[in-house]
Formats: C-alpha cells, sequence, structure tokens
C-alpha cells in the first residue's frame, strides 16, 4: 500500500502586515525576516525621501512623484495609497512571481494600502498589529525623532480610526515586545499553512 | 492618554484534535499537553474495556452500556458515536464550564464526533491528524499489537473515507513526527488566539 496525502497547493501564502503609525511593524518585520529568511520581503515604491540609512532597493524604491505617476499608469502597483503628502505603492510582478513558485511574500504596508490588497487579491492574509496603548506610540514616534510635534499629533489623532479598521483584518497581534509580537506572527503563518483548504487530498494506494 | 487595546473575549477556545485511527492522535495530544499545561483536557466517557496502563477518569470514563445510555437520556453528552462497537462521548458540562472561564479545551476524538461537536458548536476548531501515508498507519496500527488482523484490515479499509472528510475540517497538520506535529498544533492554538474577531475594540483615551 502506499498510498500518500497531496501535502500543498503549489501556490504560496502572501501575508500583509500592517498597523498604524508607530506601532513598530518595521520592528517585527525585521526580526521576523532575520528568524524565518523563508519569507520573501515584497520593496515597496515610495516618493517620500529616505531616512538615514535607508537604502534604494533594500529599505524601499525610492521614485519622484513622475516616475511614480509612470508605474501608476502602466499598471505595475498591487496597491498605492497617499499618506502624509508621499505615495507608497508595491510592485505586482514580483509578488505574483513569488507566490506562483510557492513561496511565501511579506508585505509590511500602511492599513489602507492593506485594505487594497486585500482587494486586489482576496486570498491575502492581513495581520494588524496593534499597540498596547496610545503611550506606546506616542513614546514610539516622539523616540524617533524623524518628526515634529505636529506631525506627530496628526499621527495620534488618526489613531482611533486607525484601531477601528482592525475589524476588516484576519488577526491582530498586540506589539507589547517585538519578540512575542514576532512569536505570534511567525505562529500565524505556520497555521495558515495548515489550513485544510489547502490540502489537495488522499492519493489512494493501489498496492 | 490612556487608550487601551481590548483584548480579548472571555471566552475560551475550543480545539478539536481528530483523525482516522492510527494516526498518533493521542501521542500529539499527550505531548501537547506536556507542553502546554494551560490546556484543559476533555476526558471521555466509553463503553470499551480499559487497554493496558488506561486509568479511569484519566484516559477515559469507562462506563457501561447501561450508564451510558444513562447519560445520554439526561443530555449529559455533548457528542457521541459507536465505533468499532463501543461507545464514546463527550461529557457537556466540563467543557462549557472551562469555556464560560476563559480557559482552552482540548478534545482528541474521532472523526465521527469531531463533526457532531462542530455542530453543537459552531466555533469550535477541527484540527485533522494526517498520516503521512498509508503504511504509516499500518505500521501504528500493527506496531500498537492491541488488535488483531481482522480489525486492522477493517480500520485500513475506512482509510479513504476518513481522509475524504479533512475538507470538513478547518486545519490539517500531518503526522510525520510527534515533534513536528505538536508545534504545528501549538502554532494553530496561538493564531487563534490572535483572529481580530476575539478582540474587543479600542478604548479611546479622555487624557
Amino acid at each position: 500500500m502506499t498510498g500518500r496525502i497531496e501535502v500543498r497547493s503549489v501556490q504560496g501564502l502572501l501575508f500583509v502586515l500592517s498597523g498604524p503609525s508607530g506601532v513598530g511593524k518595521g520592528s517585527v518585520c525585521r526580526e521576523l525576516l532575520a528568524r524565518y529568511p523563508r519569507l520573501n520581503l515584497s520593496v515597496s515604491v515610495t516618493t517620500r525621501a529616505p531616512r538615514p540609512g535607508e537604502v534604494d532597493g533594500l529599505n524601499y524604491y525610492f521614485r519622484s512623484q513622475a516616475e511614480f505617476e509612470a508605474m501608476l499608469r502602466d499598471g505595475q502597483l498591487l496597491e498605492w495609497a497617499r499618506v502624509y503628502g508621499h505615495n507608497y505603492g508595491t510592485p505586482r510582478l514580483p509578488v505574483q512571481e513569488i507566490l506562483a513558485g510557492g513561496g511565501d511574500v511579506l508585505l509590511e504596508i500602511d492599513i489602507q494600502g492593506a485594505l487594497k490588497v486585500r482587494e486586489a487579491l482576496p486570498e491575502s492574509i492581513l495581520i494588524f498589529i496593534a499597540p498596547p496603548s496610545e503611550d506606546a506610540i506616542l513614546q514610539r514616534l516622539t523616540g524617533r525623532g524623524s518628526e515634529g510635534p505636529g506631525a506627530i499629533a496628526a499621527r495620534m489623532a488618526c489613531l482611533g480610526d486607525e484601531m477601528r479598521v482592525l475589524a476588516r483584518y484576519d488577526y491582530a497581534v498586540i506589539n507589547d515586545t517585538v519578540h512575542r509580537a514576532v512569536e505570534k506572527v511567525a505562529a500565524i503563518i505556520c497555521a495558515e499553512h495548515c489550513r485544510a483548504g489547502r490540502y489537495r487530498g488522499w492519493n489512494a494506494g493501489n498496492g
């Protein structure tokens, strides 16, 4: 007897990591990738200027407004959004190629972008990184030192609305410590690979 | 500012571990409980005789046919099924009490029982423990030494039908090694606790 379970669909899974500004989704994403190199990070395109230390093609593709609009016109973006005066977008082709090849893709994007990815690719898995409290967000935004009090106040004013979007996500992970948040996201990735729908069924043996 | 995320529903989660005869769900269950003592194992009632080493009230409540029928009449069973000539059932009250108190419950039952629990409690989470192959099942049933060739042949004949039920489960975990299977079930438990629907929402601060 040689019956075997037909294990998996060939298609990879798309995990979208998102959450309010200042929640620390970048840190969660970095530690996750360091521990699970099998995940493929999708690099976004943005029109905003690089922050100190950010590298083109690694953190973002930094593009001019005109270049961004050309990509948009040519249908090269899976989603895009204008956030605090800058454009952010996800190049469509690399994501589709990795998924088709059986690899998992990790997207780290803002809330507007995440909901658009869900529209474009309904099978995507949305993970909301949530702050344990308002204070935690305020401390992180202040500590980052890259924005003035006005910009920070604007972000804080949006927090309530951003938190309400949580209900449209699949999962919510509270970023109380980066380590615990990464553990939970890793568990979600593992669990989604175990979904019964991904198994093609049982190949009965003929022996 | 003191806004906080309202973390969780008070209700615990019910995980149903199930799968074909001889797949090793008992081993997975035991290691899972040893590593995650927070899980509460639901003890089943059965009319079958104890196997060597099995203890009443720990492995099963061993009851006579008459006692079992009395429980059934009194509505004390969440589900029950007749499998290979014996009755198995799940006492309703302990499960409901643990869930209401916020604890998670683990049920290890056969496939018929699992589907009845899903009917009785639609919010239960069904995990199918699958064999990597027919050979793996046959080896385990033979090695257990508790059943003759006829009984084993009867179980093997049911395997194809049992595997088709996988599609009605939430998750499928291949028991290639107990350790890996336990890791995956643990990830599923963690992920289910992160479901966005379990978060009550954001309590905006008034500071």
